[in-house]
This record gives C-alpha cells, sequence and structure tokens, in this order.
C-alpha cells in the first residue's frame, strides 16, 4: 500500500499518522516519531512522493505534487540535495539531517606521507630565460647534466632521450627554486622579472610555486603534470630519472593546486580528478595559504554541509539505531562553481566533527558521482592536502 | 665531423660555407642554399647546436653558445616553437619556415556528418525552474516519459532505471529548448528568468545553448559530457534511451563549447581532449557565434602559423624537392593561453592554404604532444566544428 503524507500548509510540516504507512517509515529510518507520527524532513517527503508511490494530502483533502512541496520547502541548492540524497537512498543506505550531530564520532583518518630534506650543494650556475614561454636554458653541459642526475631538476638532453643534446632546461617552478635555494643566476632576469613575467602567464603563479617549493623542500621530485591533466606530478624522496634495466620509473602521485582564493566550475574540477583517475594515479588536491586557526566554538558540532550518511556494514547498511555515520555529504551539483576557501572550510567542519566527507556530484541528469577527501600529513609542511578518491559507495 | 657554423652579428645571419658540412646540412633540407653558402633560419641554427654538436663562431673566432643566438633572434613564444621544431626534427621528419609557402596545397580534408531534422509537435506541458540548481521537475508521468521515450529529453525516473519515479528532470538547456521550440510553460519563470539565472552561473550560457539548439534542431540528441569531461555527448539522429536487449547505447561524441571571445589555459584545453580520448569519444570542438566572412586578400598565402610540417610518406619521408607539405604547425607551450578567435583564425588559415592544422604543444618537460584539427561539415548549421585528435606523427 502507498505510504500517505499530510501536510500542513500552514506549519510547513510534513507528517505520516497512518499506522501502516507509520510502521513502514521507521523501519527505513525516515524522519523523527513523536507519540506514534513522523514528522518528515522536506528530503524525505520528497523521496517518499518521488520513488515509493506516496501521496500528499492537506487536511482540505487537496493533493500535493512533488514540486508544489519542493515550492512549500524552497531552499537554497534545493535540487542538488535532494538528487544526492535520493541516489543515496536509492543505493539502499540511509541519510539524515546534519542537524541530529550530537557528538564527535572520530571516524575520519589521515594519509600519512614520508617526510625528507632537500639537500645540494649551491653553485654557481648561469643560464637565460626565456620571458615569454617562462624557460631557462643552461648551456653548461656539465652543470645541467648534474642537476638532472642529481636531483631531476630540467630536463637534460632530449625527454626520454638524456643523451641527446646536452643542454639542459628548465621550467619556471625549477628556475625560481634554484635561484633561491642553490645559486642559479640569470643572464637576463632577476627573480623578480621571472615572478612577474610568470604572474603575467598565470595569475596564481606564487601558488603554484608555495606548493611547488614545499613539497621539494621536502625531498620530493616534482615535474610537470601535463600528460595527467595536473598541475604537477610527485614522486617520493629518493627518486631520480635514471632508471634500473630501462624501465621508466612511473610517478604515482599529481598535485592539483587550488587556491583557497579561487574558484571553479565542479565540471572542471571533476575533469583534472578523472584523468588522474584514468592514469592510475592519486590525485592529491593542495590549498595554499596558511591555514586558518580556528578557536574550537561551543558550537563545534555546527556544520553547512548537507546529511549524515550511514554506509554498508558487515553485509548490512548501519544505521541511527545501532551504530555511527561515516561520512558528512557536501551535495554538488556539475554547473556550480566551488571555491577553495569552502572546499578547505567542509574539510575543516568534518575534521572537527570526526567524520570523512564525501562530496555528492548530481550531474545534469541526476547521475551521481561521488570523492572521498582525505586529509595528508605531510610531515613540517603548514600547507593542507588532500587526497580526492572516486568512490563507488 | 661536427658542423660548423659562422654568425655575422652585423647582418644576424647564420650561415655554412665550409663544404663537407654544407653537403651534409642540403641532405638534410636545412636552409637556402645560395652560390654555395647555405643560409640557415634561427630554429635551423639552434637544433643543430644542440643535436648535431654543431659549433658556432663569428669572423673574429668568438664561440657562440646555444643562448647565445637564441638572444640574437630573440622572438615571440621562441622557446615553445623551437621544442615544437625540435620535436618534429627529432622524429626524423622535415620542418620548413612557413614564409616558403607560394601554391595552395589542396591537401585539407573535412568530415561530413549526417544532416537531419528535429520533430515534434507543441504540446502543452508545465513544470517548475530550480533557479538556483537550473533544473526543471515536471510533475506530469505521461507528459515526461513522452518527452524522454520519443526525442529523450529529460531524465525520466531515476538515471539508468527509468522505471524507478515518475517524475521528469530537465537540465537548463533542454529547459531552454523545450520552452522555445515545444511549448514548455514554467510556474515559476519566464525564457528571460532562465536565461537570466542561467548566465548568473554561467557567463558563456548562451554560447552553451547556441551550439546545444543547433545540433538538437539537426535531430542530433544531446545530454551531458560530465562523465567525459565535457560540455555535451552526442547521439547522431534517431538515437533514443530505449535499450535493445538490454544494452545502453553508448555516444561516441563528445562536445567541447569555446566561445571565441573565450581563453583557456593550453593545459586546461589538452585536459579536456585528454578525458574524451581516455573513453573513446570523439573529441569536437564548438567555436560557437557567426563565421567572420573574410575577403581573400592578395596575402591569401601569408600566414601566422610557426611551421611548415612535411610528414611521412610510404615507408620514407616527404620533402621539399618531392613533395608538398602536410601540415601546418602551431607550436604552443602548456602555461601559455589560447583564444577561441585566435585558434579560429589559425583554422581559417590552414583552409586557405590547404593544408592539415597541427597543434603542437609543448609541457615544461619539452616533450610535444600533437592535436589535428579536422573541420565538421555539420549540413544546415551556421556554426564552426572541428574534431580533434591525439596524433603520434
Amino acid at each position: 500500500m502507498a505510504v500517505s503524507l499530510e501536510f500542513d500548509p500552514k506549519h510547513k510540516r510534513v507528517i505520516v499518522s497512518e499506522p501502516e504507512s507509520v510502521s513502514s517509515l521507521v523501519n527505513g529510518y525516515y524522519g523523527h516519531m513523536h507519540k506514534g507520527i513522523i514528522s518528515l524532513f522536506p528530503e524525505e517527503a520528497l523521496y517518499l512522493m518521488d520513488i515509493r508511490n506516496a501521496r500528499c494530502h492537506d487536511m482540505a483533502g487537496n493533493e500535493y505534487k512533488f514540486n508544489d512541496i519542493a515550492a512549500a520547502f524552497e531552499s537554497r541548492k534545493q535540487m542538488a540535495r535532494y538528487f544526492t540524497y535520493k541516489d543515496w537512498r536509492d543505493r539502499g543506505m540511509i541519510a539524515r539531517q546534519v542537524s541530529e550531530i550530537c557528538e564527535k564520532f572520530g571516524r575520519n583518518s589521515m594519509k600519512k606521507y614520508p617526510g625528507g630534506k632537500f639537500e645540494m650543494n649551491r653553485f654557481a650556475m648561469q643560464g637565460r630565460f626565456y620571458p615569454d614561454d617562462l624557460w631557462t636554458v643552461i648551456d653548461e653541459e656539465f652543470i645541467g647534466k648534474e642537476l638532472y642526475d642529481s636531483q631531476w631538476f630540467g630536463q637534460f638532453g632530449s625527454y626520454k632521450a638524456e643523451q641527446r643534446g646536452k643542454l639542459s632546461k628548465l621550467d619556471v617552478y625549477e628556475t625560481l627554486f634554484l635561484m633561491r635555494h642553490c645559486g642559479l643566476h640569470l643572464q637576463n632576469a632577476k627573480e623578480a622579472d621571472v615572478i612577474k613575467f610568470a604572474k603575467r602567464q598565470h595569475s596564481d603563479f606564487l601558488h603554484m610555486y608555495d606548493v611547488y617549493e614545499d613539497w621539494r623542500l621536502r625531498g620530493f621530485v616534482l615535474k610537470t603534470g601535463f600528460k595527467f591533466g595536473t598541475h604537477f606530478r610527485i614522486y617520493f624522496p629518493g627518486a631520480s630519472p635514471a632508471r634500473s634495466n630501462d624501465e621508466w620509473i612511473h610517478s604515482r602521485h599529481v598535485v592539483h593546486v587550488f587556491p583557497r582564493s579561487s574558484k571553479m566550475l565542479i565540471s572542471e574540477w571533476a575533469r583534472a580528478i578523472r584523468v588522474a583517475h584514468s592514469v592510475k594515479k592519486t590525485f592529491i588536491l593542495a590549498i595554499p595559504g596558511e591555514k586558518k586557526k580556528k578557536k574550537e566554538s561551543k558550537h563545534a558540532l555546527h556544520t553547512n554541509l548537507d546529511f549524515l550518511l550511514y554506509h554498508r556494514h558487515k553485509g548490512g547498511i548501519e544505521n541511527p539505531k545501532e551504530g555511527k555515520p561515516k561520512y558528512l555529504m557536501f551535495s554538488l551539483s556539475e554547473e556550480e562553481y566551488i571555491g577553495g576557501e569552502e572546499l578547505a572550510d567542509a574539510i575543516e567542519e568534518c575534521k572537527r566533527i570526526g567524520l570523512e566527507l564525501l562530496l555528492a556530484i548530481s550531474d545534469r541528469e541526476t547521475s551521481v558521482t561521488y570523492y572521498l577527501i582525505k586529509r595528508i600529513e605531510l610531515p613540517g609542511s603548514k600547507y593542507e592536502y588532500y587526497e580526492i578518491e572516486w568512490e563507488q559507495p
């Protein structure tokens, strides 16, 4: 039998009082039960009308359709929230309102990365800077080869054929790093010129460089991520371009830089993750800029996120009666913009509450893609890094 | 024996007069020979110094290194041009200067797409628009199902489970199209409101819609390309969501919209093509906006492109003596911006000269990726569309 919902237009409430409907909803963990009556949250009412064939009437017997109830509860990004809620429910799992959070769950985790240290002697080296293209070329064969072999700076010779040619070509991140830390002098530019020309091309250049420098100083090797659709690819400390048995070393991580102040279309953001995924790399999101130190307030359990998600558990599903939620859902849609600051705040909220952050993106066809965000601990760094994994929950 | 180059700083010229050097260069199709002396173009001189171990001196016996010669011939995007030139030469093929173009080559081609026509009766339909999320929901089951089954408008029921639910959800392109062409009325918005809210999200919305409408009116079906990292995926005329033998129909083409007035980082542009390639879709670039009708001038053979490329031919290579060039190279680097207008102009130049356009993108490590651009003939359309293929020449 179809569930029957009662809408009270005056108090803006959808309730269920008919006994058979009540018991079928209680078992599905919908709404709040009080004295035998269930009060539903808007998404729950919409879902029951959409999928469970629920009919909704007011006391006077007027029928309300999906759009009528949605109009009554109009809210920001209402459909993005609804479609992602629906998808979680359609997968057979439980989603509840974030207003129910009343404890810290301690279910978030952290990825530990190795710590290293950059070590190289300063020595005299000279290059010419090409301001239009942001490359530096070093004529001196011995120096170029040493930079390349010892720390994998620049491209000596030709790409994948180091023996072909004797020049070394540095990209603009390598150029600035070697100027600051290893004594590189340019015939035709000072440090400020390099920065000026790079910023003309890329207003976010210094944020990109900050990330490059942060990992380099911890012993990681960063090279262009162009082939993998990201800003950098990363090798763990100790990597070098030298190949054993003629095998090319493959990076396993790529980094995308997303400054706090910048905004990006969700579809563009997802595209970057998709390329990394298609080439089996771990996608690291860098949010450069100093971490804000927020005081832990009495509202520590408040969140702007969208839903509290219960996941699967030993062949069954987690539920509010016997277990804890696992994720906080951030509901988004394909055509929306997300800001670096906004994402950093969402991650911070999850950390406080002790749950993992799950981004749920509804595309224009209402198909939902999930990305799980895990914090990275990079010893000694003051910036924030996250691994982003594509999830099929 | 190493090639020996002579630099004349006063006339800014690099020549080769030593007989053994001359004959080895003539066979490699370098420079211009006049009275037994070869004059080299800057990229040629740099290449010979970089790869062929050439030494360069002036009359006074001073030696010039790579950077010295590059400095003498300083030019716009000099290294992007050099690295792409080098890569073509490294692959064993010949690249020459575009100043040598003196005929129309008639070697460009065109992809013909089928022509169709959109046909659907106007009928009364109502929906509610969600301005924050840009979706429209239609409550009426019969109408939503008809729109979905007959023309694949919206998502009826659930994604990949049409039987689940009775609502129809239209995206904003479908919403505007159905308002304009099929009599859709929204309870809470006029056409101008839909456009206003869509433009707030996406300043290029109307360009995107123009492309959507152009293909739809020719009978193609367009749905979101989110999963493939592009704006739309396209099905050829006659496609429907109905599956035979429970098999999902797969699109083979995706469309990315690149308005004339917009600019995009080469790395972001390449990322979009890369996703399409990884899922084996043909990538179509749309440059919306009316084609400019340029008069064919007396300078019809002039071009701003970078090199004239000879390709492979029957196990050997094409060369200027016995054959014609095949491509015009547009040399780019990863960190550069490209504009829609600039790309459209490059394509137009190639069309005039009768060669295929090959984009050559040097990444920060000087590894070069090639994309071949082919014009699409879409019968009846006034816009420009191109297939972009990743090439390994």
